[in-house]
This record gives C-alpha cells, structure tokens and sequence, in this order.
C-alpha cells in the first residue's frame, strides 16, 4: 500500500540561482539614492526617463542565430505558448534601439534619453560578476553633430560631482575612432594598387590588418608602449612565455601608430598638432580631429576645462566598437588593491558614438551617442571617499517592559516618527529583556527607550545610548566603571521626543 | 548557385513582446517620486529595505508541479544549462519566504522589509493589464503580535497621507478572518456528534460549507447582502438568469452569517457587541474579537482615530487567504466611471496576516503580516487628485540660429543648468528654424532662446513663451493681434537666466 503512504515533502533550498544575489538595507538605499541625484542632473540637461520593458523580443535584441534550436549564450530566453522565443535584456542599448525603432514618429529628434535598472547575463557568474546588475546610461538619438558628444562628457562631469566625487578626483577623457582610421589610413593608403583585383585584395587586406591593429591598441592599457610595438611588428613573449605573433608591420608604421597612442600634449592644441603629424593627408583622420576640436572648444565655452574634460588620444578602450568620439570617466584618487599595493580607483564610465542604432529594425541609420555608468563602481568609489550619506542608520527601538502598555509604547513610536526620527517599538516576545537589547544591537538602534512601572508612575523614562554603551563595553573593565558610565540617563517623559534628538546626535558625533 | 545569393535580411519587428509596455519621461518620474516618498514613511517606521533577484529557482518559487515537464502557468521559466528552471518572481512575497529562509540567522527578528519592483506574470494580456507591473510591499515577519498588524495600519494611513491623498480622502478598513472562523464554529458547532467516525465525518463537511461560505462572503461587494443570503441558502439567479445553487444554511444560519458582515456599529464599541453576538462561545472567534480590540487600542494610543483607520467587519477581500487580521485601504473621494457615472475610487492597498511565509523551507511556523499597495492604482488617485508634482516639465530649449556659434548657445544652456533650470540646446540639424520650434514644442518647452546674429552684436537675445505663444495662437484671431501679441520679448544677454526664470513663472501659473 505504497501509494497511501504519504512522501514527506522535499523541502526547496532558500537559495536564490547561481549568479544571483539580494541586496539589504542600505545598499538598496544608497543605490537608489545615488541614482536619483543622477537622474536629477540627466533631467536637468534635458535628459527624458526611459523605462523599457525588462522582457524583449529574442528578434528585437538581436541574438537568435537562425541554425541553432536556442537563443545563443549570453541571454536567459525562453518560448512563450505560442512558440515566440523572449528573453531578458542585457544592457540597455538594444531596448533603447528597440523602443526608438518604434516610437519614432512620436518622440522628438533628437531625442534625449536616459535609462536605469538592472540587466541580466546568461554567463558564468564569479566573484564579484553577477548574472542580474545596475546600468545607468544616457544616450541622445537622432543628433549628428559632436555637440552631442561634447554635451555628454560635460554632463558626465556635472554627473561624476554630484554624487560626491570633487573636481580633481576625476577626468573625462575623450578620443576618436575616426583619428585612428585616419592612422590607418595614413599606413596602407600607399598598397592601394591600380587594377580592380589588386584593389580588392588589398581592401582585404587593409581591413583585416585594421581590426589586427584596433584589437593591439585595445591592449595599450595592458602591455604598454613596448608591448604594443612588439604586437604591431615582430611579436612578443608573454608572461607566461608564450610567443605571440606579431603583426608585420615595418618600425616606421608601428612608429605611427605608437605615436597616435602617445600624441597627447601639454595642451589641447599641442595635441591636435601631434594628430595632424600621424594622419597625414587622410581625410577621414583630419575629420576626426575637426570633430575633437569642435567638442574641445564647446566644452571650453561651457566652462568645461582641462581640469574636468581633456583630449586623449591614449583612450583606445571601445575604439573598435564606435564609429567616432569616445569618452571615458576616470577616478584618479589612489586606493589599496587586494594586495596592499596603491593603484588609481580606474574607469567609472564610458561610451561613445555608434550610428546604426536603428538600422536592423527601420533599414535607416540613425547617429547615436552615450555614455554607461558602472553603478556598482561608482557607488564602490563614493564608499571609499566617505561620500555614502548615511541615511540608513538604525531606528529608536521602544522597548517592551510591560506587555499590558503596548499603547504607551505605541504613543511613543508615533511622536518620535511624527518628529521625523526613525524609531520602532519591539514587536518580538517580550519577556526576556536581554533579547530586546540584543535585537536592538543588531538593527543598529542609536537609542533604546525603557519605560517600566515605576517609571510610569514617576512620568519618566529611561534612555540608553546604544553607540555609546558599545564604545564602553568594549573600553570599560570593571563593574564600578561601568556603573558610572553616563549611556543609560534619566529624563522626563515629556521631554523624549528632545531628549533622544540630543542622544542621536552625540552618537553622530562619535563616528 | 542560390546559396551564394545574399539573402536580404528580415527585419525584426520594433514592437516589445505582447502584454509588455515602456514608460517614458513623466510616468517614470512620478512613480519613482511616489515610491520614494513611501520608502521615506517605511524607513522611518523601521522597515529596511530589500530588493531580492528578479529570478528564482522555481523550487522556491513553488511553482513546480513533480508530474508536468514544464512549470505550471502563471510565471515565465526557463531551464538554464544544468536543467534546473528558473523563472522570473511573480509577486514579492515568495521571494520573501526564500530570503528569510535563508538569512534567518543573520536578520533581525522580527524582520521588518518593504520591497519595491517590477514582477511578471505569464498570463493573458488585457487592457490595462499587463504581464510586467510594479508591486510595492511592506511585511514584519516574526512578530506574533497584532502590534504588527495595527503598526502596518498606522504606517498605511501616514503613507497615502505621504504621498498626497489627504485625511478624510481615504479609509484603512480591518477585519480578522478568526472572527469569521468564529462565526462558522458558531454555526457548525452543535453538529458535532460524539462517536469517531461521525466526527471525522462532520469535520470533513464543516470543512467543505467552510470554503463554500468563505467563497460566498468574499461576494458581499458584488451581490450585496440580498445575493449573499441567497447563496448561503436556497440559491440564486445571476443577471444572465443561470441559477445558482445555494449552499442550503437555514435562514437562522444565513442571518448569523450576514450579521456579522453588517456588524459594523456606530463606534467600535457597538461593532465589538455586535461581533460578540455573532460568534457565541467559538474561542476562535472571542480570540478574533480580542485581536480587534487590541488593535483598536493601540491605534487610539497611536492618535490613529476612526477617521482614518477603523474595524468594519465588512472587509471580505482575502478573507480566505489570511489567518489573522485583515486590512485594506480605500479611497473614498468620487470619481466618474468609463461610462460617466460617480463612483468611488475604490481600494489601493490591502494585506493581513498569514502565518506559513517559510515552513515550506524550515518547516518551521513564522508568523508574517504585511500590506501591498497598488503601485498604478495609487499613481492613477494622485492624478486623478491634481497631486502629481510636475517635476517632469519640458527643458527650455535654445535655439540655433548660426551653426558656427554652437560655443555662444553652449555657454547659454550651462549657465541656465547651472541656476538649476532645466535646458538644452538644439542638436539637430539647424538649417529649418521652424523645426526647432516644433521640436520645442513637441518637448512642452515652457521658453525658447533665440540668438542670431543682429541680437549677438546688440548683446541681447530673444525669449519666446511657448506656453503663452500656443494659447494665444489659439485665442487670435487678426495677424494685428498676433504681433502685439507679448510672447516674446527682446532682453539683455546678461539678464538671460533672470528673464527666463520669470517666463517660466509666469507659464506656470497659466497652467
């Protein structure tokens, strides 16, 4: 009789999925915070809120390779009943595209958006790499002109201090795509042969020895000036000993190209004449650093110095993706890395102009420019400098002497919540105290309030500083001491709403 | 050799998937400073906020039935590449459940969380109905006491309070499902018989015309008291003339039953008699009556009067789903119908007491009570009420007259952000000045600045109010009235923020 036997029920793990996680408290806290004094100045440029739907389309983000049964890696997808395959998105770009796509004949152009929540990856997670997490980014579609761009890195900058990282800390770096094609240009515009068959094969050649070139740029940061002249032309030994292949070219072109990645000056015009010396009489290239000199004199006329927003042709990160400016935030302060050793804090944001925004869905090509905050590093960065408000501290707790005057407690709760302080009453079993005291210790409580029968009938109530009382403990060695310790005070009950104003106080104090 | 023809790519179709929708601009605006200032009023009772992963494991969800190869209906899941499903959070409850399980050594007890966010539900789409929406919930898990309960009550009433809805707008209705389990051991009691087997029997009867009643109750707001009687006893026809079986209770039964919903007195006072009468000697019932009181005691304590929050024994919704108290807030102001007649606006929040949150993870009993708002519901009575802070108002946008001057309007736009009013200039192609215009007034710019060259040698510019502008081309009729007309006047360069600041004073209060 198997079948009647009832199976004791598999209990479900409380785990949430690999890769995933929850945030408590104040990390939520000084999130949205944070975010919300982002937005106010994204608003303030002129920046609309975009809130897509955290579902799309697998066709409208792009990711559905038609030959295989799935999605590719990368998304969590899924068939809906009717066989249609969703998922969820992974940055904020292809929904934006997505939306624009859509809404064209209804929102302004340009149009000036900004976007903020979380993302999700269908990759292995490790520490510190979630599979859900915050982007904020701000694009504006539609707008050809580098005032654009000039406009982001300069909110960017208002941005960077408004949340708390002061002008000195940071600097938004900005290049070209278009200056670097231009070197390129510069390389191999000599191959180009004649006939039509040599033509082609030579454009065969210049674009893949461009990409070869944009991906060893994209390693400056990494493997230096050395390294990048090694990888550009004979090759180079890494780390471990492998040799890797270099690319072939002559020292006269690597010199070229190492001189692009090196042409920043003393001055922004110093730098436009370094520019000019590597991309020759490309036109491509001298229109990119048109481009940089009109964002350099926009931004300058704004009141955006060097101080803030510079030309930096070494910004080579995103080159291969973008077809024109690039701008990227940096935090220069110094902190301690894993091992103890100082490094500068690095990258917080960055972004650049890409124009085929809309193109898979409208045929047309749609200029775009933007910029994407690294929340997690950012908020990483205002921790470091002290810059989170703390406006997540622990509540007041009321405790419970006396179960039959829950109301008393109740009255007090309400004028200290009425005087805006945080305070709660104690909610759990009452009878043992110490369990109050303990409960409070965890949420932090700068203050406990004791009102027993005696106090009642005296009309008074005793308050106990909690911070202080810790601080104490931990000093205090004998009993004589700690009774003469001054955290635990007397006062009149109509003096509480004051009285604790003037306790949380003192404990700010003493942070 | 049709596998060497290049096939012309489909384009996928801008449309996000069905029963999902954007928010744009405003509404993302005004919910955010809706939620903001809820989570301010949760922060300051205590509550700590929690945002768990938008996904679980569908075994925490408990979504998953052993014998069907795919979750059941209702939440959109996926298998990821181990095979386990996940599956998007359909509301923020279970999610709750998960995190409490799982961190109970490290939180507070009782645990006081509100949460905030989008959850999905794979379900059919609708108008107004949609398959992502957000929820906003705040639960004390751990607290036996009703003090719970009447805490959640009070910091309901501060929240609608909080965010606009102003005393004598709204009422926070309670009720407790133990007095309607009062009122049934009340009507069942005597049929109790002594032998085993009849017991079992009549258990399993009382249990059944249980559900059926509750079921039946939970009708009260839509038949009325006439429709409730009928169903509980002989039946009943509906508007579309089927019959419905009735429940076959006595008449005396039927009228113990409506008793108690319309046991609502003048004072609480008369309702807790009333009650009494109702539920007999049922300990279950008492208990509830009890639980009422006290509730009704610590929220006079707490200066929370009948105006704002009192017992009515009306309250059905959820009765059937909570174990304790139950409460719910409505709006009481009119509104008109899609059909044009008055009607209440109607609940925008509602919660109870339900005693199961984690067993299915511990096995262990944890009593929970919290309150959900209708986040789209809250936001439509704020605007229904005027309430919405218009912070989402067009940018005052500059004009560009002469393309080489882009530096002269950037300077204009930085010092305008910098007096904190929110303004961009034009960044699309400059060439047609009536295109600026439109794109102004497709922004709701309250006022554009024009600088053209004559105005930029005479050290002045043009303000043109746009808000004053469309109401007067609606007003004039003769093109002599249209040039007298003082929308836009000239000013000196040096007074722009001044002036404009004016203009956009006088706009408002057009409004």
């Amino acid at each position: 009789m198997a079948r009647d036997k009832k199976k004791k029920p598999v209990r479900p793990r409380a785990l949430p999925p690999k890769g995933f996680r929850d945030y408590f408290g104040a990390e939520v806290a000084e999130r949205n915070a944070m975010l919300n004094e982002i937005a106010e100045v994204y608003h303030r440029y002129g920046f609309d809120a975009l809130e897509s739907s955290a579902v799309e389309t697998v066709e409208a983000l792009g990711s559905f390779l038609p030959d295989v049964e799935r999605p590719n890696a990368g998304v969590f997808a899924w068939q809906d009943e009717d066989d249609a395959w969703m998922a969820l998105r992974y940055d904020l770009t292809a929904p934006l595209a997505r939306v624009y796509a859509q809404h064209r004949n209804d929102l302004p152009t340009p149009y000036r958006r900004y976007a903020m929540g979380p993302v999700w990856r269908n990759e292995k997670p490790g520490p510190g790499r979630y599979r859900q997490f915050y982007q904020c980014d701000a694009d504006t579609v539609g707008a050809a002109s580098v005032a654009a761009d000039a406009e982001i890195c300069a909110m960017l900058s208002d941005t960077l201090e408004a949340v708390g990282i002061e002008r000195g800390d940071y600097i938004v770096r900005v290049n070209n795509r278009k200056v670097l094609n231009g070197v390129l240009e510069n390389l191999f515009g000599s191959v180009i042969s004649n006939t039509d068959e040599d033509k082609e094969l030579s454009e065969d050649y210049n674009r893949i020895m461009s990409d070869n070139i944009l991906r060893t740029v994209d390693k400056f940061d990494k493997v230096g000036e050395q390294g990048v002249r090694e990888l550009l032309s004979g090759g180079r030994k890494d780390a471990s000993g492998a040799f890797i292949e270099g690319l072939g070219l002559s020292n006269d072109q690597a010199n070229i190209v190492i001189s692009f990645l090196k042409s920043k000056g003393s001055s922004s015009s110093e730098t436009f004449n370094n520019l000019r010396k590597v991309v020759g009489n490309s036109g491509i290239g001298l229109e990119g650093i048109n481009e940089l000199e009109t964002i350099s004199d926009l931004l300058t006329a704004g009141g955006y110095g060097p101080d803030r927003i510079e030309i930096d042709p070494s910004v080579v990160r995103g080159l291969g993706y973008y077809t024109g400016p690039v701008y990227e935030a940096e935090l220069t302060f110094e902190i301690l890395d894993a091992k103890g050793r100082k490094r500068q804090f690095g990258s917080v944001a960055g972004g650049g102009r890409y124009d085929d925004l809309v193109k898979r869905f409208t045929g047309q090509e749609v200029p775009a420019t933007g910029v994407s905050i690294g929340v997690d590093r950012l908020l990483a960065a205002l921790r470091e400098k002290g810059r989170i408000s703390s406006q997540a501290k622990g509540p007041v707790v009321v405790t419970v002497m006396d179960r039959d005057r829950m109301g008393d407690y109740q009255k007090m709760v309400t004028e200290l919540r009425n005087a805006g302080i945080r305070a709660e009453v104690y909610l759990g079993n009452p009878k043992n105290f110490g369990n109050q005291l303990k409960y409070a210790d965890k949420r932090e409580s700068p203050v406990a309030v004791i009102e027993g029968g005696n106090e009642k009938d005296a009309g008074v109530v005793q308050i106990k500083d909690l911070a202080l009382g810790a601080r104490l403990s931990a000093e205090i060695e004998t009993a004589e001491e700690w009774k003469a310790q001054p955290a635990q005070i007397e006062i009149k009950r109509s003096d509480l709403v004051a009285e604790v104003r003037k306790m949380i106080a003192r404990a700010e104090g003493l942070d």
